[in-house]
Parts: C-alpha cells; sequence; structure tokens
C-alpha cells in the first residue's frame, strides 16, 4: 500500500442531512492529518467527469449546519459499466487522488465495492441516509433528522386531528425500512403503525380501532411508504368502507422529511464518522463502511452493510411497546 | 338592547393557529369586564347540542401557544336548517348566553349572518382562517403561522432541490385565494408563483424555465391548490412533456399547514381582536366581524366581510415584484 | 441628475435577519433594471477601504433564508469624520459606483444622512434592525423574527415556570424601545410587561402580582432591557426583597434574539423594500428611507425617520390591551 | 413480595423535557397490566402531602409533545427527613398504593434509595434529567432535546458572530458534567470546548486562537458552567486581557435549556423507559433505575447510577476528535 496523500470525497444518491457534516469532518481530518483533499461533484457522476475541486478549510466553513450536500449528488448508471468506471479511475490517476470517502446508502456502496475489488483502490464508505437501513451502524447520518422532522409534522397534524376528531393516515419515507415509521410511530403517539416488517392485516387495525378509547374520537395512523397494505390511501380507503361515519384524511409527508438542519446528534454522528473514514484510511482500511454501534466505531465490508438485515432495530420488542403505548 | 351578562364563543370550520390565544382573549376580556363566559364545543354542533362549558381564567391558562382549538371545531350542517337554529336559539335562551363570539372563515359567517338576523342575536366575529380571504381584515388569525409553516417545508425542499439539480413544484392551500402561494412563493424565492387570481398560462412558465439562468438548475415552482392549471400535478405533467430532461417532483404540503404553535403576529392579533370583539358586543356592536386594517381594529357587517375580493392584497404591484424577485 | 448605472448596496450596525433577503432583492432589481450592482463589505469599513465585490444572481442565490448578512457589517467610527466620508467618496468615484443603498437602523441613516448632503450622493436607506424603533414603517426588517424568537425561547422557559410554580424575569432587548417586550410580552402571555415607554413602578408590579390569580403560582415578567426599572436583575432584587417565599429566576435572553432564519413576513418585507429602494434611486428619491406604512410603500427623509417617536405603536390602547390579557 | 396493584409515578428535581412521554408510559403500561396508576403531585412533597391523583389514559393524553411536567416538580427538603419519610410511607399505605415510578436525577434517586432500604418499598427509577450525568444508561432523558437547544441558539449567535467577526463566548448548563458543551460544542462547530472533565488552560485557548485560520475571524468558545475557568465572563475577561482589539461577546443561554418540546429520541427513550420500569417492577425489580446501554435496556441500583463517573462518555478520543474538528 503506496502512502496516502490526496482524499477524494463524494456524496451519492438521496441527500440526507448530516451530509454537510460529514464533508467537513472529512476535510479537517484530512487537513489535520496534512493531507490533500478534493471535493467531487455529484457522486460518481463528477468522477467520471472529473468534476473535481481541491478543498480547504474555508470550503466547508459554515456548512455543518446547512442541510442538502455543498458536493451536490446524482444517481449514475454510468458508473455501473465498465467503461464508466475504467473513466473514472482514469480521472483519479490523472489527479492523483489516491483514496475516497464516499458518503450515501446502499446504491453508493454497491458501486464503491465493484469499483474498489476492480481496481483495488482504498475506500471507506459513509451511511449517509435518512432510511436507517444499513447493518453495521446504529444510525446512519440524516436518520435523526429525518424522525424528528415526522415528528414535528405530525404534531402539526395531530393539533387538527384533535381540534375536528378526526382519524388521519399519515404516510412516512421508508421502502424497504420501517423503522422511520416505527420511531416517528411512537414520538407522535400514534394509535397505530404499519410497517413492511410487521404484517399488520388491515382486518386487525379495524378491531383495534374499534375496540380503542371511547372518548377518543381523534387518531393518527403512521404508515411507511413501503407497507404491504399498499400506502396511506390504499388503508384510507379500506377504512372509509368500514366506517362512513368516520372523518378519514390522508397525508403523504413526502419531501420534506429528507431536508433541513441537522440534529445535534446527526453532526456529531456525521463529524466523528467522517474524521473516523480519514483515519481509517491512514492505517489501512479499504472496502468498508465506518459506522457507530454501541457507541464504538467500527468497520463493516460494504457487502455487509448492504445486507438490509436491521433485525436488531425492529424487534418483537419494538413492537409490543408501540402496541402498549397506543392504548 | 339589554344589558350582556353572559358571553359565549366558539370555533368553527378549518381550525388555525392562533385560535386558542382568541378564544383565551375573549374570556379574559369578558372576566375583566365581569361577564360570565361559557364555551360552545365543535362550533353551531355545540350550539344545537347544548355542549357548553362554563369558562374561566384557568379554562385558557396555558393555551396561547397551542395549535388547533380547545373548543374543538366542527362543520355543521344542521345550522343551515330553520329548525336547528331554532334549537340553537333555544339553548343559548336556556343558558342565558346573550351574545356570541364565532371565531371562523366565511361559513362560520354566513351561518352567523342568518342567525343574528332571524333572532335579533348579537354576535361579533373573529376571522380565524389561514387563508387570508376575508374583507375587512389585512390578517386572518392562522395566515402568518401558515405562510411561515409553508416556508419551513419549501426550505427543506430546497436543500434537496439544490443538492440534485432538480425541479420541485410545491402544491400550497389557497382553493380560491392565491395569497398563501404569493406571500411564501416570495419568501422561499420561488422562480414562479402559481395563484388562481393571475392567469399563468403553462407555456409562459415554460417560457420562463426556459429564459431562466442557466448556471442555476434547481428551482421551485409554487402553485395554489386552486390554481387554474390544476395543482401540482397537472402542472408537473406539463412541464414533464416539455422537459423530458429534468428531474421534476412534486410535493403537496396539504395538512401541516393548518397546525402548530402560532407565530408572535398571530397571537398579538388574536389577542387584540378577542378584546376588540367582547368590548364591541358590549358597545352594542352587532352582526360584524371584527378585523384589524391600517393598524386599526374595524368592525365590517358580516356579508361584506365574506365578499371575497381582497383586490387589494393581489395587486399587480404584488405580481411585479414576485416576477422581479425570481429573475 | 445623472442616470444610476451602477448601486452599491451595504449593511451596518446590529445584523438583523431579513438583511440577506434585502441584499438579494437590491441585487435582482439591479439586475432586472439592467444595472451594475456592487456589494460593499463591513458597512461604511468598507466604503472607506474600497472592500467592493461585483454582484450577480449568483452572489444572491440561496441566502433568502439565512440570517446575519452575507455583505457583513460593522460599527464604522471613522464615517464619522469629514476624512472618512471624503475618502468613501472618492473610492465610490473611482469605483463609478453612483448610488447607494444602505440597510441598517439610526446609526447607518446618520452616517448615510451627512454623506448625501455633504457630497449630493442619492442614498436609500431600508430599515435594517430587530428594534422596530424607526418612523415611516410599520415594521422595520428582523423584527419580526426577533420577537418570535423572544416568543418559542419564553415558551420553553413557561415549561419550566409551570413544572416548578416559578415567576420568572425574562429581559428582552430594546433599549431606547419597549417594542419587542410589548409584543413578545402579549406573544407568551405575560403576567406583567416592562417597558422604557411606560413608568411601571416595581410597586405597583408588586400589587399586581399580590392581586394575580391564587391558583396560578407560575408567572413571567418581561422587562425591556432599557426599562427604567434598571432590566431583569434590578427587578428580580426588588421582587426578592418582598416575595422572600417565592421562586424567582432571571433570563436574560441575549444575543439569541439577533439571529436565525428570517420569518417569511421579514423575508416577504424585505424582499419587497429592497426592489422599491432600487426603482426609488431610479425615479430619483435620495436621502430617504423606504419603508411600508399600512401596506404601501412610502419614503422618508432619514431625519424623519430617525426621530424614536413611534407613538403610534406604543398607545395606551395597546397597553391597556397588555393588561386586559394579564388577568 | 405482595402482588402489586397500584403505581405511584412522580417527577422530581429539575424538569427535562421527555418527562410527560415517561409519565404517559409508565401510565399506559399500567392499564395494559391491568394496575391502578396514580399520580403524585410535585415530586416527594406531594408525597409528604399526600398530593395524590388517579391517572387514566385521557390524563395522559395528548401530552407526549410537551416539555415540563404535568407532574409538576419540586426539590423537597422535608424528604430527607425521618418524619417526612414516615409521612410519606403513611400516606403510600393509606392509599394503597404499593410501588413507585420516580423520575429525576441523583437528588431523586438519593432520595429514593434511602426511602426504598427504610421501608423496603419496591422504587424504579428513571433517568430525567438534560445532564446526561448518570451511569447505567447511555442517555438521560431530555438530554438529547436540552443539546438540539443549544445546537439551535448557538446556530442564531454563530449569524451574528460571522456578520461582525467576533468571538462569542457561549455557557451552557453542566455544573458537574461536561457533556452538554461538548457534544453541542461538536454540533455547532466550535472553535473550542471547556469542560470539567478536561482541564483546558486559558492560556492554551489563547495559543490555539492565534495559531487558528487567519482568514476566519469569527468564533464560536462553548463553555460548560462548570467549568474550571470559572464560566464564561471569567474566560471573556482573560481574552480580552489578551486581544484588547477583538469585538469579544459573552452569551450565557440559561434557562431555555430546560424547556421545549421533546425530540423524538427523547420521546422514543422516555416511552420505553416507562414502560420497562413498570414491567420491571411487575418482575421484583427494586431499587434500580431503568436505563439503556448499547441499545439494551439495563436496571442498575441507584448506588451505582448516581456514581457520576461517566467515563465511557468524555474518552481522550472525544476530546481529539473536537480538536480535530475545530481546525
Amino acid at each position: 500500500m503506496s502512502k496516502i496523500k490526496n482524499i477524494g470525497v463524494l456524496t451519492s444518491g438521496g441527500d440526507a442531512p448530516g451530509m454537510n457534516a460529514a464533508i467537513r469532518a472529512v476535510v479537517r481530518a484530512s487537513l489535520y492529518h496534512e493531507l490533500k483533499v478534493t471535493g467531487i461533484l455529484r457522486g460518481y457522476d463528477g468522477l467520471i467527469n472529473a468534476d473535481f475541486i481541491p478543498m480547504d478549510g474555508k470550503s466547508v466553513a459554515n456548512i455543518i449546519q446547512r442541510g442538502g450536500t455543498v458536493l451536490k449528488t446524482a444517481r449514475c448508471d454510468a458508473f455501473r459499466t465498465k467503461e464508466g468506471r475504467a473513466k473514472a479511475y482514469d480521472n483519479l490517476k490523472k489527479s492523483e487522488i489516491d483514496a475516497l470517502v464516499v458518503i450515501g446508502g446502499d446504491g453508493t456502496f454497491t458501486g464503491a465495492n465493484v469499483f474498489a475489488q476492480e481496481y483495488d483502490f482504498p475506500i471507506v464508505g459513509l451511511p449517509g441516509t435518512i432510511d436507517n437501513d444499513l447493518m453495521g451502524t446504529d444510525l446512519t447520518i440524516g436518520y435523526d433528522t429525518a424522525i424528528n422532522t415526522v415528528v414535528n409534522a405530525v404534531d402539526r397534524i395531530r393539533d387538527t386531528a384533535e381540534s375536528h376528531d378526526r382519524l388521519f393516515i399519515v404516510e412516512v419515507m421508508g421502502r424497504d425500512s420501517g423503522l422511520i415509521a416505527l420511531r416517528s410511530g411512537i414520538g407522535v403517539g400514534a394509535e397505530a403503525i404499519m410497517i413492511p416488517e410487521a404484517k399488520t392485516a388491515v382486518s386487525d387495525l379495524i378491531k383495534r380501532i374499534e375496540n380503542g378509547r371511547k372518548d377518543k374520537a381523534s387518531k393518527i395512523i403512521v404508515v411507511a411508504e413501503g407497507d404491504e397494505a399498499g400506502g396511506a390511501y390504499n388503508v384510507g380507503k379500506a377504512l372509509e368502507k368500514k366506517f362512513p361515519n368516520y372523518d378519514i384524511r390522508i397525508s403523504v409527508l413526502g419531501h420534506i422529511q429528507r431536508g433541513g438542519k441537522p440534529t445535534c446528534m446527526d453532526r456529531v454522528l456525521a463529524s466523528r464518522l467522517g474524521v473516523a473514514a480519514v483515519e481509517g484510511l491512514l492505517e489501512g482500511k479499504a472496502g468498508v463502511m465506518a459506522g457507530q454501534v454501541n457507541k464504538e466505531i467500527i468497520f463493516t465490508p460494504f457487502a455487509g452493510a448492504i445486507k438490509h438485515i436491521n433485525a436488531e432495530q425492529i424487534t418483537p420488542a419494538w413492537l409490543k411497546l408501540a402496541e402498549i403505548l397506543s392504548m
């Protein structure tokens, strides 16, 4: 392994709050260790097009509190082709970038994994996604902000639900994972939470509503977009048929869940992992994602990180907890 | 006119932030003037069903900062019938309530107007609606909070738009009025604002996008739900056809716009108007809405308040302003 | 009057939320009218040191939502001297800047007034200060954000006050003006509000507390820093002496009141006034502040704007309102 | 051990966001397990004065999102006396309360420990304090909200610091523990963080400022109130002497750090621990605090929880991290 002198950093996939804090930490840690650091614009797209900018302390001043990513992000089909990756490698060589930090989710790591093996190129990944659906880290960068955004939005909806004695079905992000729905659902005191990891028949939901407190007409049901019942609109239709006298409303939170100032937790996590990525590269780590598990930094091979079996976090105990609290 | 000794207060129609501050002010002002004050639950429904609760200082403690309405609200068909109103009048007589403060929007005032004339009953209305679509007041209670909610939501969406170079079409409330769209659109720095009061052909919108800054790919278009182009999804379809390479996303903000802690402005407006309503009743005002125009309290007959020609606030000058700023 | 081709813009005095929105509007309006526009850094300091940067659409992209001022600000002693102003004039001539928009408060306008007369130089001012203490505008840019910041901070303090049955004395900004205290005090439902414009003897305050609701132990008193009673600590000492058994706490909100994302209202006001300033200059306005009074744009000579007699906004009626609401 | 049929719940010590979510969870879990549940007002004070209220589902409706504590809290000297505790025990017996959940910090648990041993009374504690200074839990209820409050406040201050090129010294809570300062300091991107656990000589701080980036004049220094340098004012005086030309400002955040809506994390933690406390009591747990360590629920004897050696969380690695990031 040749000594690393210039680290490239990019963000890829959907943007997540805290990505800027992670970029800042990668830059600061590189400077601290007297390395050069290069920003790569628009994810793998920028690798292929040599869209590179040199970075220093000033480039990352006053960005820790900003949502989105100053390096911009994109999904990139060309990087899935051999030609695309060859071009990317050429550009890295030409610019004398000898290691990468890639910040993103499973798509990002899948690409990184192929490239790292193909060219024996040192890459450390950082988990930057609001979905918290990666193995090898208790929390992904952006998740804590996203669940707070959901909670604040549903608190507002609760005002209307209470005032009108309405039932609201709120759809939150999570195509494959119910973690946003589960935590935010507990956080808003939802009367029911529907997630892909737990089969909740709509008939059970109906029974639950029938058995609920008679003195409380307003209800909030949180549904992950990937729930097998088919999202908020489908759940709404089923309930309307069963409860024609209920005043049922649907709210799909949508894109507001991605943006916003990161929470303190996301900033600290991103900062810590950003430094760990640089120091990991210096110690010879490669082909791995840096994560935080039980308060410690650990490195997980890309293939392990994207396995998507976050069973630890959606246990029967958590589902039971949600049930007890929604009585 | 017999002397007023007991004022009833109700909220009706869609809930709006600041309604609680208005209720509190009505209660406090009534106590200050040594009147009894009675809360009526669920709007006109509660009038018809005699759903009354006596109120004192404690009933309204610590509610000034809460969204929604502690008196609850509903839309009520029965109050549109002669029988319903007769029942309501009987209940008021039985409970010795001799004046009403009704907080709501045009539906609320339409009902109040009929009832006030039918029974010669003193009623003062307060403009409680996020739409700001009433004559006789520069601002309705809830509007300022709603536009801030929109602005905060779109700021989040802007993070994603910037990070991905996307065009977002954001639909905000306003079936008949574009005031929420216009002010919040200026507030977020939208590239275009589409409102029912101004015919923006989609072809003009397309021209505008084509002529926009080349160095800025991300764009925000704010559309009022009542715009003649048919809401965000229709605008989106037209743009997608014209710009197949653009990454266009739709966000319908929906119900989050109604709730939340009221802003300082809404709390102060609601407090001031609540006191004015009580003092107005004591001075013999009836069949009118209390509003604030050019910093002064004025009273406008219900029929005038619901005329919906808020021409003063959506002038050509404001539309020109939006255009200049979106360059 | 020679035709204006290049407008300089600066911010001066204490920073206020919305200054960036105002800068953006000045730049956009200048570009719209095909003028050059030059940013002047650090207020009058930058004038004297020729710290100028050319501005275009990109310079002001994505700043409408940011607190502070991208042009930076400073208080500048040198501009009070004839030599300083001579240097400033020379720099303007050399850079062919032929008009100025200055954004700030009374100190800013005092300087602008002298300079404008001395050199017959066209200047339009924009009211940028959280204090709302200028004549010729109903609202200054930053005020609405500041009172919301205060309200949000005191809402937090209210949680503790309620939980512990404590009396909190909260000091807010306002050396000469009680407008922040008055509006935010009404907004938080304060039990008493102490401002320089109204002499509230501490003995009256004590009487009021003694006569207050017996069932409500927690209280919030909002004090403007410039109140003649001498700020929160002095009020606290007097009350502690009188009520030894009370649990009294002091909170001085301080610098958090200046910063933060501007509210929608402040962004719209700043945007509208920024455009008005540029168009005013083009129409030959000079030596005036652009303000908004009763929804209309008006221009007030600098000398009139800084008179500080905002009697219209702190009337006996407002003080009475505060008293009624705090029962 | 007799079977538990009626659980008393109280909050004691300083209020913390999330206490209401914890109370709600204790009530819901009790109802789920078909137990009676009794609210005890004002902490141990209410125990001694038999200030008890029966609680049901409705008592805790719509409180999960509210700061403070609906059961109120107080510090209570009488509970430190044998007589006080005897009275408390009598009241519990009379009201047939046969177990307690106490929510608070080390003072609360010290009292609970004595009482539990004296009367062999089953008590489970929940860590409710913003300081995060208890052993046996990674996070205390309220800490996550508090650090976000600090971060949001300092973000505002940063706006002013940037605009004026100022150095701000911000004092945050933490008499014995620097955890609030450390995490929030990293979160705001502070140039230096001063905490009781790490001796930072002011001379080192001066050296650091002298060696800092020359192109960045604005700086934020976060100081824990318990730092050995003596709080923000003392640090400020030392720096002013050394850097007479610097524009140095002090901000003591104070009481706003305690209140506010709890974050999602605090609501979920409080909910989970509240259920765990009830289920722990039913399984025979007593004299212990329920905490969350490495994602698992664990129970720690009171004596162990209040040891205050949270060495795990302020390690040299964290201090190094803060240093690297503040370059």
